[in-house]
């Protein structure tokens, strides 16, 4: 019996072995009210990462917002990879007792995110808690988290304003995240597992559907990169940003 | 506008407010392979109450065992409610630092459950990590992630020997479980949130498809039940155990 | 030299190698006030096992209570074994950090046991914390802490109706425990520890001295049971129950 | 109905309200075999104080003695207040979580006094953990602790020899502790709780009985004392190490 | 008395009010061997942000990259707040039970930056621990540690060429960190407290001597940042690197 | 190549190989406002050993305070080792999840000292934080740093008075430190690392300029001394501590 082939990015010919244009995203898809008992929820699909993103709505503000005397509400961020979501089973964070500082690194930035998609005034003196669990893990899952952060945050404040919590939505920018990464010195949109494990360029991107920047992280771990690698990175994220935006838009108008 | 009506276990005729007999289950339904990166999971849908049930095969035994040279495997469980599964936003484990007593006491139970259900030889010296993630809560976790669990459990066996890992299955007994109550004097199978809360009895039974025990747990909380109250809810227990075998039996074949 | 015999549950003519009738109880002694500052103490020998048990009465009720407006007092148990009470030295849980699963299941158990014998109304705006040290284990150190924990709750319940500070007692059950199990296909009553290790079934009961159950707890840990088994179970267990509430009784007298 | 009186340290004439001379012990006993598991174990009161001390030797040595290659054997010693000790109930410390800085730093003590009392080679590759928890706390816990544990250590290494595990006992001191202060200017022997809360100084003497300091540790919370005072200290310890002696070895003579 | 005036970021005439340019580096100084112990260390001040960098060599590899057989050495930093470096005292982590989440992401991306500077085929089986200290924070700690722990870095390696350990340096690039922001629609180089806690984005860039990036991380909490503005300050981040990879030769040379 | 020679604590002829007399100190400097947002701060440098000691004046008393009722103002210290202080890299507190035994017992003394030299009345109703971070660790961190300390709390007072915010200084005594111990059977002042490693008795003595005693802490771990050996030990301390309180009078007066 032979051995399996291990799956590489590229095929023979240098074309992505999933078939995908080099600025291609993977189909996305959203199964919405995934969690009912949160105010909005949906489980992002993308491609075989999959994440549960819920987001509720707790009438009251963190501590240090009545300590400083801060108005307005607040957004804050949990993420966890449950332990089945990887191809070996993963210690859950409380069996450790803390949580690894990758997961920390990441909660922080899809808190940041989505601070930025809302007025805090307009939410009121509310927090607006966002939980996103990794069911999957193939490549992009802060990416995933972010994008359908943004989907089940939309879920909730239309809520809020169809309860008549808030006279108007108080999202101010539409939000996504994309991922894009030099593998074998060509630039690609939307890494799985098996091309972000290659990459030797790796960058985040946080935008709005209007092409603004929340947030560009972009890492060369054991490597770096030039300015014109950077400028080709930001073009490709720019095209898949403007794909996302309107697949987001369809999720959030099916309810 | 006024104020909606509290729920209540029984309409004015003293029949159950969701209409089922004392004796009736809720609506049970089973989406396999909701976790493709565990060995065997499903999601179990038991009226309100959804239970992801994830079972990981690990090719090792735990510590204690090559210590104290016991052949065979193990099976371990971990039992979380996600923090979105509850009406208030429930903390994370992870964030307080330790698990809470009652999922530590509920992840006891699954383990040693499932534990009743197999040959530990005939799985040879692996692991079976089972994982009951709650991700909608409304009465009857611990029994649905029992039941699930087995569902998972008979999944993941059922691929170890197909992949040719063990000669034969290694499960010995079909395991369910189910709750039983007394609220307001009368007896009931498997209560939902709100006759749970409402129950002065509340008895948990583990049992296998030869009608035989794992485990019954019967508490009175802040009040005590009667040798004849004991045996009815027993009576009940068997009947909804009964229908469970089927609807295992059947998820199970759908693979 | 000879190694020692290993000690088995029955001698070659298949009675109990200890001497006792199948339905026999070990004998129990209490030693009453064995920590001072306690409101009430009892140091309990069960056989070789050997429990402090302790309750202090606290003049304030738990922060929840107060949040959710509940009325009346609280109980609470902390269940600990000192780490010279096994014979291979046992990790302190304040050097681990945490406590262990086990630990946490019981102490929980002897909570709801005991709020079941009082009526928290009438214990007023207070706390019984018990705590449970074990001194010496030799099988059935939850049953002993139950059946210990009622006396010592007995004695400064007492306490508090000779101080004037409740009219009268808040007792309104006398709650104990005792182990029942199967061992090489026989039912047995209060198992030491070489029974309870060669056990297919363990079961604990908690019952009040009417013969109303409280709790009741059978596992068969890599085994199951019959009904048939439960009944002789359920049967054993009364008649050592009643034998139990005699002793209680005069300890209490002792005061 | 009038106030109690409060307790004071002196009498209207100036004399210790408990009618002891001011360098007078107070009645110390011993219950050997407290805790039969442990390899040897004994109860000491020390006028309301009592301390359960035990030793348990185990057949392994610390990781970090292999690392070191360091030959012989290890003491180490672990305190713990029991809940119920205090006049109000202290939280466990595997309830915080932690150990409070007090015990930390008592424990230390305790272990490097015993240290002194033996030949770590002749002990062998072996563990003597000491546990000293206390069972009720009324000023001199942790000389009460150290009095106790050279007693248990006694018995445990008597116990070495008698089953062959060593060739002669590794002990090379006799060790005790007794305390010492200044209280409205008088120096005391041996504080007991009032005393000690009243006390400017406090001063710990752990002593052999040829006369040796071990550890000598005096405090002037929030005050000083001159050189004279501590010579004055220094005599009252002697005249009571003398007497702890004596006690000690009836103690240990009786098994 | 009048108020002092707080402290803004600009002047009245829209300059920066410690007269820099809206390009210009604050004044930066190194105290090179200020914890002679390590094997390289260095004191960077940075303005008035001032961090102990100190990087200690130890002959051994973390355990992962046995288990997994990877070859060569690793770099890994932790970083830190001194209690005393903020104008409010900042309680200790060690205190807390666990860093904070800011503590946690700053050191993974210090780690991530010293790794790409080094060979770590080259470094031979070693563990470089990066420790950086903050003694007092005014604004760049992050990038004070990079551009300091950098510098600490040479002097290790240097070292280890000088001992004969290596038979070359390991070091691959030159490594410096600077912040750029935007505050009141300006861009501006290397911010200051005052002007952080003003700023609309703010940037950190790792970069390399020879112009190329490691990382890059924008942020614009609360806010949103255009193409153009990235751009601007991507120039204005080049041109502080310049200096910077100009102040590190002369300090590294110091030895 | 030859091996370097190990150090020792004497040369040949039996005089300390550091060139001091036996009763001789290390040279000592103070580094003022090494962390200037403390409100007081020095380096101090004791030989080879150099602590950080920051003073910070907090407006606010501990809890427990206004629970008991406490008047006046408090005083607490946090001792820890930077990891890069020590010749191979110790592992920091926070890493470990919990401080060392040793550190937690050389706070409590730091604390206990420094509220010996404060009237806590006069210093309001404010608390004094009292950091120690080791930067070079080669003997007598824990009295370098009760010496350093005490300079850093004199210039944190000297501020408060010159703020205004006391009227006069809360200080009541000078405070210092020293360590005296027994090394080869010869008395030494002011242990070294060397020496302190091969004491057979290690004392610390911590007193006022008026030559009263503070603290006292004599150990001899295993190991005993005689009460000659004490008298000579508290002999050379004195005129340690005589030159310790000139050195930082100086050190106060620039202030």
């Amino acid at each position: 019996m032979s051995e399996p082939l291990k799956e590489t990015s590229f095929d023979q010919d240098g074309n992505r072995s999933d078939g995908r244009a080099n600025d291609g995203l993977r189909e996305i898809r959203f199964q919405n009210g995934i969690a009912p008992h949160a105010t909005g929820s949906t489980l992002i699909e993308w491609g075989n990462t999959r994440v549960i993103c819920a987001v509720t709505i707790e009438e009251a503000v963190p501590r240090w917002m009545k300590y400083q005397n801060v108005s307005g509400g607040w957004i804050t961020a949990e993420y966890s990879m449950l332990p089945y979501s990887t191809l070996s089973r993963k210690q859950r964070d409380s069996s450790r007792g803390k949580q690894d500082g990758r997961s920390v690194e990441i909660q922080r930035l899809i808190g940041r995110s989505l601070r930025s998609a809302v007025d805090l005034e307009k939410l009121g003196a509310r927090t607006a808690w966002i939980d996103c669990d990794v069911l999957q893990a193939d490549g992009g899952t802060r990416t995933a988290s972010i994008t359908g952060a943004f989907v089940a945050l939309a879920l909730a404040t239309n809520k809020l304003v169809t309860d008549g919590l808030v006279s108007e939505s108080p999202l101010i920018n539409e939000v996504a995240a994309v991922s894009v990464g030099v593998v074998e010195g060509k630039t690609l949109l939307d890494l799985r597992y098996v091309e972000d494990a290659a990459a030797a360029v790796d960058m985040n991107l946080v935008m709005t559907s209007k092409g603004e920047f929340i947030e560009l992280q972009g890492t060369g771990e054991e490597s770096t990169f030039t300015p014109d690698q950077l400028q080709e990175m930001l073009a490709y994220g720019k095209t898949g940003m403007d794909r996302l935006n309107e697949i987001q838009k369809t999720a959030i108008a099916q309810g």
